[in-house]
């Protein structure tokens, strides 16, 4: 099928309207952080299961590639098309109702293209809790989510976004619509599908709906901030914090010195509650009994921990107002980055017993190699997860020395990750962007079975080629 | 390679002594439930994942099927050789070890073949919870845990033994030895292969290992019973306890008069601390303050369920002592079932929203078409899980009955839970059991993925062939 012929199969899958070909296309083609730009063939919008069905048909009989999207809101260029000009966008952002709560079960069925947030709020306004909250959630959508496996602030109690999914709808790469849509908490009826399609990128099969579990919302949050001396002391700390405060812990956050220097630099108006340390953590405690319950808990756990000298300093918001001014700080960490200019970005995670010889080691070995260069480092610490990122010396033209050293210094950090047993993706997935990290450095054997899973699922490689494998 | 090269081929690979052939081999070849009998070529018993390895590897040579079996608990069949004494049953009992236990990362890494109790009292030894827990854990193990995602009584608050488990060490199909061992709560690099293999029941590899999640030890557990008059009551009094108590809620187990009727009957000396009612439940709390905070979370909850005519009556356990002789009496249903006699087993799920439909709706039609037959109901009522067992009418011969009714009992329950959107295999699996209904009522587009994926890893059908597909 020529190009023409495949844009008419389109257009009669989805409608004239929904196949654009002439406007501007650039809000699909480049990713928000702007370093990948290609051209799609098409982009194509459609509005129901079905239709997603007749575009992937439409798509095998010419052997046109297809890269779902939807909020575009990724971090590895997963859902950017090549510079070839052949390949299909295929957005799911028409496809955005909460189809339904099913308050007594728990849980929610939502389209792929339901923005986190809408899909939080449908949630709240039943009194109940969808616990996936990550920086993009007004925009990034709940297909995209899934297809990466979202992690965010909340993973340490409610885990993934692989966690808070019970069940899909799928439509595989022949077109097929698999209804998996199921509100059922046990469910041991053959190999996990599900599982399968979360994570893996928009390879193996287009997300279109989904059943998210939710709890009910606690009666209070709250959050505290502490200072500590050193990494060690913020993993003590933290397990001081699950042995005593339990699942009520939901956040426990961590910020170095240079990381809140740069919000103080470039958000000046932004208070911040406690005075510069080399680490300070955030807190988070969801109660199911009162905000003074969780306020006492916090101040016994952190008198606990001045007692025995893990921590110098701490602050107990006393309102949420306090409580959303202390998670503002932490959130504006990756924009105060950005308004300092480039930087060399890696989502990393580590048992959590290894990340301070972690960053002991890979802090010591960068500013050997790249004499310095400031090691801007959060994180979600309850999760091993941190941002552990690389800013070029001061005065030096950052986009020149990002050229010349950035494959350098992500071999340092990532070669480091591997030997203390690490990931060199936590939570923003493969894409494009690490691709040639994950053919060189995951184990010969898992990466036979996973081509040899594409293979058998998507036997003619039409599905996001060229990202993930 | 002929039946005497193979054997010479695994005498090879682990040692003449682990490799039984002449023995009575029933403890591998009968199921515990005793309802497949069949014949092994030979039992191995590798005692390292490279004798596994080369295990498979001289398997795979021969073309001979390989049967893994770890404590032989299972409940589907999906462990036991076939009768044609054509297929090796890879037993794991030998590989036993607690490999490590890294408290800071709250993890430990054990061989398939340790037993869940071993497990369990190894992490209680370091002051940490291993979180699954079911009735056969003093025989079941890890792998085997694994390989069927097994559910249990804790699932409510720690999921299922997929969401316990970060990593896995596998031997595929090929006699590759994949090591995804892995301490790391977020690690988005690629396909879901750890997912793939739990719940694949030994069809897609061989799991010799794994890495799973640990908690602090909650500084007390303490259950409650109530009483109520309907089955809606019980699913209120979930919600009310799941708003109110929040994830220290840590079990909320359903049983029907005619389950405590039986205990009653078989068990006599075991007291029952509430007077027969339609429906009892035991909750259980996990409490990270003390055992009085819990006491008096309960007893708030379950005066505010008086109030609103939720319940009829309760009692909290003032002991662990008392709270042992509550689980005590709950776990001793199965027991005084197995005392009665035979009966037709259903582990299923449902949506909780849709259960005390699905249960009005199923007895009716059962006691339509089975009169007399007595429905034995009890299960994880906060998962969803039902053990929905039909037991003969008074007087007649059961195994008789049996024979004639079973099919047609199935068939009743089965449509019946599809009608209500739940799962005909909750937490025990697929396995020989189960396979032709798998095939029949699970989606055909799913199950196409299914065989595509067993296709892609294990090419030679040498893995568990007939089970599960």
């Amino acid at each position: 099928m020529a190009g023409a012929a495949v844009l008419d199969a389109l257009r009669a899958a989805v409608g004239a309207a929904h196949v654009r070909v002439d406007d501007d296309l650039s809000a699909y083609e480049v990713d928000w952080r702007k370093r990948y730009r290609g051209r799609a063939l098409a982009v194509v919008r459609p509005a129901s299961t079905a239709e997603v069905a007749a575009v992937v048909r439409a798509c095998g009989a010419s052997g046109t590639p297809i890269v779902t999207q939807g909020g575009n809101t990724g971090l590895v260029g997963a859902s950017i098309p090549d510079p070839s000009g052949t390949q299909v966008v295929l957005s799911l952002t028409r496809m955005n109702r909460v189809r339904a709560i099913d308050a007594a079960n728990l849980t929610m069925t939502t389209d792929a293209g339901c923005v986190l947030q809408a899909a939080q709020e449908a949630a709240e306004s039943q009194g109940l809790l969808l616990a996936l909250s990550l920086a993009a959630e007004g925009s990034c959508t709940i297909g995209g989510n899934l297809a990466t496996n979202a992690g965010g602030t909340q993973v340490l109690r409610y885990g993934n976004a692989r966690e808070q999914c019970l069940g899909l709808e799928v439509v595989t790469a022949a077109g097929e619509i698999w209804d998996g849509l199921s509100g059922l908490r046990k469910d041991n009826t053959g190999y996990a599908l599900r599982d399968l399609y979360i994570g893996s990128e928009g390879t193996l099969g287009v997300i279109t709906a989904a059943t998210l579990k939710l709890h009910p919302q606690p009666v209070a949050r709250c959050t505290a901030l502490a200072a500590l001396p050193t990494l060690d002391a913020a993993v003590a700390l933290l397990q001081l914090a699950q042995a005593g405060l339990g699942a009520a812990l939901t956040g426990f956050e961590v910020m170095g010195r240079q990381a809140l220097a740069l919000v103080r630099a470039h958000f000046p108006q932004r208070a911040q509650a406690l005075p510069p340390a080399e680490w300070t953590v955030l807190l988070e405690q969801s109660d199911s009994e009162s905000a003074a319950h969780a306020q006492a808990a916090f101040e016994t756990l952190l008198e606990v921990a001045l007692t025995r000298g893990l921590i110098s300093d701490a602050a107990v918001a006393s309102s949420a107002a306090q409580s959303k001014a202390m998670w503002h700080v932490r959130e504006s960490i990756p924009l105060a980055q950005a308004a300092q200019g480039p930087n060399i970005k890696h989502d990393i995670s580590l048992p959590i017993s290894a990340i301070t010889r972690f960053v002991t080691a890979t802090d010591a070995a960068l500013l050997r190699s790249f004499p310095g260069v400031r090691l801007v480092n959060f994180g979600h610490l309850g999760d091993g997860n941190l941002h552990y990122n690389v800013q070029p010396p001061d005065g030096v033209e950052a986009a020149a020395y990002l050229q010349a050293h950035e494959t350098a210094v992500n071999k340092l950090v990532y070669d480091s990750v591997d030997a203390h047993a690490g990931s060199i993706s936590a939570e923003h997935g493969i894409g494009a962007l690490k691709r040639d990290e994950l053919a060189q450095r995951k184990s010969p054997v898992a990466l036979a079975q996973m081509r040899a899973i594409k293979r058998a699922l998507d036997p003619q490689n039409l599905l996001n080629p060229g990202r993930l494998l």
